[in-house]
């Protein structure tokens, strides 16, 4: 920090995610052709994409593997500087892991992994986005033509990870990213920490950190794509029933952070959301809304429940067969 | 600045703007009752007004005055610290006015003019808005309940100024306070800047500066507030039809910003926008868009063009009968 | 029938409903404030209600009971000659109950029973409706103006009735109105038959039979209004939600009739439905689509399920405490 | 007519229509990618074409011909009866061509002219779509499964036809095949009828004749499509932009029919409207609207003007150079 006073404002936005999917050929046709989504590069497992309104060249890593889960988080920075700053922080604080020399897409980067382990990195050079001729826009601000196809996400949102703790993967987003608290689901005064949502912009969050029900660590909940309204969130669950495409939850309105949100697994198993609606946040002072078991706070704003797997399926998937109600019971969020 | 590499960062957001009507009952009424704000406070020869989705106690100070116009912008910065910086550096430039006590919904406040005229401040204490328990949202991350009542605009958007000549007014915004530009019209290239839309945030804009082809100073181009989708400012288009308020221009969508726009006059005469969709900006590094001829730079992305009032109405509204069509001839923005 | 070979086509439309509420007083509330209807007319224990965008003079009669229930149906001819020839099948029928002399917004009206005993009538003259200065629209094409009010519901859609048997209700309505079967629940190739929807016009539905699993008589499940989109749809959610109104269920889309729904009961207890999407049949042999078990015929077609009081509730409220999931498990419909 | 106080009701709806195009491949391929229709069948000169939503296997025959016009118009009656009478009716008003043994889709039709010289046809026989596997829909009451490609239009709207005349026209339609005048603009008491909007369905127009300032006969105003809510126009008009469709008016709202609506040119040169929102008539005693100078009857609610083209332009394509302002003055829209 340059000044004590002052918060930490070194990390500009969520730049990309990795995921690894099993079954790429059909994860890779889901995201472009059910979400509308562009390959932009190949290289060995993995297969990078973007969304039309993404001014980065890649905001969607999707990786080959065994499992489904989490390959990387990847934030960054509003300046060399800015790196360089927190860079020095990671390393201090024990969880850094070292510099890669870039990827599709990027620079540099410094990797390095939150408590409950889920790998994260952070860079500053970043390679903006250039459409070939037939992809060109004709508004000379909009970074790729708008191609209508399948769901037609429009820019990356945020991610959300289980942990087994939450407390201390917040806490940690916080003093070494400079993240702020945003809202929280906390169903008892005192009790456990049952989820966070954070932010460094003015989207209510960029991440979020979510209980594991089921003891587990470092598994991923979902990754999340943006589209400008709530018609387009409907439209999206017609195209996905009609394409066999699972639907979990949604289209429905949380509670916490007002998403208007549709959950799907990707055929790899990773869960995806379709984010909009929600609200902006201007406050330099914003005060963290905590949510209590009598503030409504099950996630869901207009009625009904979520299901049972959205507080126990997550990536990689395990057997949550032995979990019982009690278990489960307290935890609903978003 | 900490360091001479990086940006200011010191202004958080567009906090509120006053506006002069010499038809103050009408105005509020417009605001009140098609515009669907609250009232939150009255002192004098002003009311103060917020949307429901704002978290500020006042967006908009409506002052009764002789001639309609603008009264002051105000900036608030992210902390005391840089509310100081940025005194000092205003200060030294020689535009600053002085402090004052502050004013309903936020504290203490450095005045200042930039270089066309306009009245502005900034301040770092502000008032968080607290609802009565008749406006409390069931949503606890909500400012107040969802009035629903006429265009319901949700939260203050931007400001756009008109001056004698852009330039100056768009460098001493970028210098004195740190704002970015983000899209630019010049028709020419080397030629006269016509317009220039600039942020600190992530939106496309929180001020622009667009040219006054009479050649006054000072004068406001219009206000504007938000509505989270396109259907609302269609709904809005028919709420004023219906209630006899002159539609100067939309719905339709700008080349620049990208925005789903509706232009009205309030009764008092000052121009008001009612804005959606657009796009945010995340990168740090953006670089500016201009605007030439040859880039459909018209103003009106899906064909038509805007009406010549939007080139030369302003308020204070002034004589425009003496102008030429060759005065006119190259402006064309949003 | 004019032709043998040729369909009755003698009812116009659906004109009005009357429901019974033992609140009237909050129940006149909730049609005026959160739905946004207008007041038309009150006469000993009724308010006549219509929506903004109804060319009668009434299409809702609210009316003071001990309990909430349905009053009657009432349906619009073609012609006076039509009214003539449906009567005369009415009364040949047996279930004619006999002439009233009209009531406000229509004139002679002849009442009649189906099956099940909910009351019924058909009528000819029709009041127009007239809009006073003040509410007058600027659009002389609209019958009022669009006052924003609430959820602003457009205009009256259809009428979903329960029974303790659907054939003989659809086979009445068929035989004796001239209605065409639309689509039709049956989950197992020549069993019972769990619903019916029919219309005389290209609406999906004017009327749904649906089966009663408490095995009373004459109850009501629902009536609803629609609106122009799936956004006010939403929107009306979230005025509900912030105004204490229970939401039973959506929004959400069906499979039959594909409605985008949203059931709330007002505060009497009678389930109301806000209604939008579907779509219309312009065939004049269409086929009456049957849905299976194995047809995703659970009512809801994005995913979940309706919860279990979408088929037991419905006013005159019963007791259903005694019913087991065996009597409830093969009920789920629209 | 079986009665002679009641109207003739043989007319269904508009069952399809021809155009010429003098660049096939190019007319086809907006269809198909920027609208989204399915191609189902070619022969010879023509391709058949329908809309998702569209129960019949083609509403859209695009021919191949030296001018872009109009082939004809199909109406299919509601029983070979009908069709019988209307035959009968037609035949003996001289206007009649004759039976030719059906098309694709649809079987035996008899031709005849309308007054202006538009072909025309009505049938009964008519090939329900059975959509092959790949595109067959997951909900068995929709024909098709919802592809979302390109604008993604939903069906068949209606056809808007210019003549030298309205009156005759107007009364042709009425008398012979029962349409109900819903809409007309006649700008001064007893003057020239300058458009006039009829419908047999509860849509407020089926066909619309329109005045034709240059004198010509036959002409073709446009083809209609219609979408489920505004976004979707406001989506198309986006698509359109960025693949260098030419938008000659809207998005926008006409007073005439309240339409939200958007009118581009296909690569042939016909017209082309989407169509959404609007109002349905349920009235059997609707009175016509008749529109005059007073009532804002300029064709665009909320503001503006159409294009001058819109009152001289149609097809095939005449040279309007000679015609003078005062020629023009009256003539405005929908």
């Amino acid at each position: 920090m340059t000044d004590d006073q002052e918060p930490i404002r070194d990390i500009a936005h969520l730049g990309h995610f990795e995921i690894y999917t099993p079954k790429p050929a059909e994860s890779l046709s889901f995201f472009k052709e059910i979400l509308g989504m562009e390959e932009t590069y190949r290289q060995e497992q993995s297969v990078y994409l973007r969304a039309w309104g993404d001014y980065d060249r890649c905001t969607l890593k999707l990786t080959e593997a065994k499992r489904a889960g989490l390959g990387h988080v990847g934030w960054r920075t509003i300046s060399p500087q800015a790196l360089y700053r927190r860079v020095q922080a990671l390393h201090a604080s024990g969880c850094g892991i070292g510099w890669i020399e870039g990827d599709t897409g990027h620079g540099r980067a410094y990797q390095f992994e939150d408590p409950d382990g889920h790998y994260m990195e952070v860079y500053y050079e970043s390679e903006r986005y250039l459409a070939p001729p037939q992809l060109r826009a004709k508004l000379i601000n909009q970074p790729q033509k708008f191609t209508a196809r399948g769901a037609a996400v429009k820019r990356i949102d945020h991610i959300n990870l289980m942990c087994t703790n939450v407390t201390p993967n917040r806490e940690f987003i916080q003093d070494k990213l400079g993240f702020h608290l945003r809202e929280r689901l906390q169903p008892e005064e005192g009790g456990v920490e049952e989820g966070a949502w954070l932010s460094v912009t003015p989207l209510v969050h960029d991440i979020a950190y979510t209980r594991d029900f089921t003891g587990n660590r470092g598994r991923l909940h979902h990754i999340s794509y943006w589209v400008d309204n709530q018609e387009d969130v409907l439209r999206a669950a017609d195209i996905m029933s009609d394409n066999d495409v699972f639907i979990e939850a949604g289209p429905a309105k949380h509670n916490i952070t007002q998403a208007f949100y549709l959950y799907a697994y990707e055929p790899g198993g990773d869960r995806f959301e379709l984010f909009s609606s929600g609200y902006l946040i201007w406050a330099p002072d914003w005060q963290p809304v905590t949510w209590r078991k009598t503030d409504r706070g099950r996630g869901v704003y207009w009625g009904g429940t979520l299901p049972e797997s959205f507080k126990t399926y997550g990536t990689p998937v395990v057997d949550v067969s032995a979990l019982s109600k009690e278990d489960l019971f307290v935890f609903d969020t978003a």
